[in-house]
């Protein structure tokens, strides 16, 4: 079993992954992004994505309910479907599915966020961000048993029944470990964890379970630190090996499961 | 087996229809619509629906590419996400699907339909519209065997693989159809088919399967006239009962399964 991650940054050949996924034998579960869909439509639509800071330095969007209808728009509507179709017409029997359907993710809604804005620390109501804490996979398995590809994206439902927005890479690994998956492979816009990010030449083809908190430290900026927080998650639970793969050039799964890009664990 | 339909139209209380589907104990699908939400946002994308009228005289939406991935978000992803949600919160494990999912509703493409503008017949090409003709029910019965609700949207896939506007109220009539469903529910805002459309007291309470015919061709309006003809051709695939009831009243479903609204056969 394999999860495969795809981000939905700007450079992601969507074409090479999926017919890259169409190739491969070994039953498969695919998880999606769509960031750079979502600036763009939430931009047309007049509502531009608001990001926050914690204290502890981390960035992440505000989801207020506005904002979470046009993130469902995107990620489960325009992006899901376009997916589901070109994979169908690879000839894989795909099926979408978002983290509320069937509860598959599920997880605590942050009630109230604290945020650091005009170097002021405040508290964000109204927010609809949550943590992904387990994948009720049961709808997985009847799928996959029944030779169906399911295509996964975030939001995922609160223990309460919210729609909430969840981190995708960590809601691939929550799936992974569910499923009792070998490896994870999370496909971005850059070749892999970089020790300079501007410079793709610093590639770090190989990090080990127990240098994962010293990369983390040292290296890494926010998007990658919440792919290697996800990674060192994953492994914690039982998946054997998190792969940060290339999404940009053709056959990125089968290159990243052969070893190319930075293998974790 | 119940098939119910709900129109995506001002006046419907979506809430009333959820709440309902609550309260039923016999195995359901859920067809639904967005077509009020769909005309808003496509305002708001500046791509304003675009109507053509055929040469027999039906109206209906042209569908490019853009205009299919507004479709798509607003039917698959918003609408579709809220109502699974409003049933997970009602305790209904629902799973939201599209016709895309699992080739779940298949169709024809209509490669080149001819409109009429400004008085002349023209050829339209670049249409994605098309009409649905068989419903793969394996994915839905798999799922309420294991005891889900599928809330189900169009759009549908051709046989080509390509995503294709159809027709909803059609949708509901073949899934009816492909489940041996003993009855279809279509939900409007209007309390069911009018003798005259502006007067709500001159509701019709039954039609015959002999008197469709003749009240497609002498009272009803383009709307009216597809739910007639769906309701035809479900009664003529073997669907027991076609009900049109009122989506704006409580209980709307227990009330149309009771024989409000227009029972047709």
């Amino acid at each position: 079993m394999i999860v495969v991650k795809t981000g939905g940054s700007r450079g992601i050949n969507l074409d090479y992954v999926l017919e890259d996924i169409a190739r491969q034998t070994e039953p498969l579960v695919l998880v999606h992004g769509a960031s750079d869909e979502l600036n763009q439509i939430s931009e047309q639509l007049g509502k531009p994505p608001r990001m926050v800071t914690s204290p502890s330095g981390y960035t992440s969007r505000v989801t207020d309910q506005e904002t979470l209808d046009i993130f469902t728009m995107v990620y489960c509507g325009k992006r899901n479907t376009r997916i589901v179709e070109k994979l169908q017409q690879l000839g894989v029997n795909a099926v979408g599915l978002s983290g509320v359907d069937g509860r598959l993710l599920e997880g605590r809604r942050k009630p109230n966020i604290r945020i650091v804005e005009d170097g002021r620390t405040k508290i964000l109501r109204d927010d609809y961000t949550g943590r992904i804490e387990r994948a009720n996979v049961s709808l997985l398995t009847t799928l996959l048993d029944q030779g169906y590809l399911p295509v996964i994206s975030p939001p995922a439902i609160s223990y309460e029944g919210e729609v909430i927005n969840i981190d995708g890479d960590r809601a691939a690994a929550v799936i992974a470990d569910a499923l009792g998956a070998e490896r994870l492979v999370i496909l971005s816009n850059t070749p892999g964890f970089l020790e300079d990010a501007d410079d793709e030449d610093t590639l770090i083809p190989r990090i080990a379970r127990d240098e994962i908190d010293e990369a983390i430290a040292t290296h890494a900026r926010d998007r990658m630190k919440k792919k290697l927080l996800g990674a060192k998650e994953a492994l914690e639970v039982g998946v054997g090996q998190v792969i940060l793969g290339d999404g940009r050039i053709p056959e990125p799964v089968t290159a990243a499961l052969r070893g190319a890009g930075t293998v974790i664990g």
